[in-house]
């Protein structure tokens, strides 16, 4: 029963921690769809909504993570680029599968979001625990 | 290619930031694994770490969502039960892959941390965009 629990201590939470951030998500499932090396740029236009920022310090811990590769082209100026590793195509086809579900089903949790509130409306939230 | 844009209105995002929260996949994974109703208490000690507001905000989520069903029984003290829906055994399913995935590649993923960390110590980080 132990193998189950998820402890604190685990390395693998730490990890899971960076597929579990929405932008991470959605930089491995866009990388894995285009299936190239994309630019900052062209990443930002595709993840709409996503602040330089954002998306800096996503792609600064997939690369720190083993699971995006920069490569830096001495052009002028100079133009940076990102890949999936082998290791992040895995993690991508994951997270992918994760988006595709979500647009394959958004309909139904939405109703089933809009269902809840309908009955949270009528009557006090329940206690829990 | 604009298939592959995730815009900000669309309506699976709100879903997939349902899923990419660290405790939804904890929860969702634990019940898959478990493959029975589970009380309160119970996730509580199976989630390492997870606070008692958390747990109860994560659970109230999945449940508008769809997800998981929350079950009272009229015992006294009343006992609730947390079990997957059938949409939720397959987000369950999904997210068990990304925790099966973290662990597996867990020591892999902290080694390139460690080597990035100590590149970026002998480098300045590098400007992006």
């Amino acid at each position: 029963m132990d193998t189950y629990t998820y402890r604190r201590d685990c390395p693998s939470r730490t990890v899971i921690e960076v597929l579990a951030s929405k932008w991470a998500l959605y930089v491995l499932a866009a990388l894995r769809r285009y299936e190239r090396p994309m630019r900052f740029n062209e990443l930002r236009r595709v993840l709409d909504g996503i602040t330089q920022k954002m998306l800096t310090q996503t792609l600064r811990a997939l690369e720190r993570d083993g699971l995006v590769r920069r490569s830096v082209y001495p052009t002028v100026p100079p133009s940076v680029e990102y890949a999936l590793t082998p290791l992040g195509v895995e993690a991508g086809r994951l997270t992918a599968a994760i988006a595709d579900w979500s647009m394959e089903h958004a309909r139904e949790i939405l109703r089933s979001r809009e269902d809840f509130d309908a009955r949270a409306a009528q009557s006090p939230a329940p206690l829990d625990a």
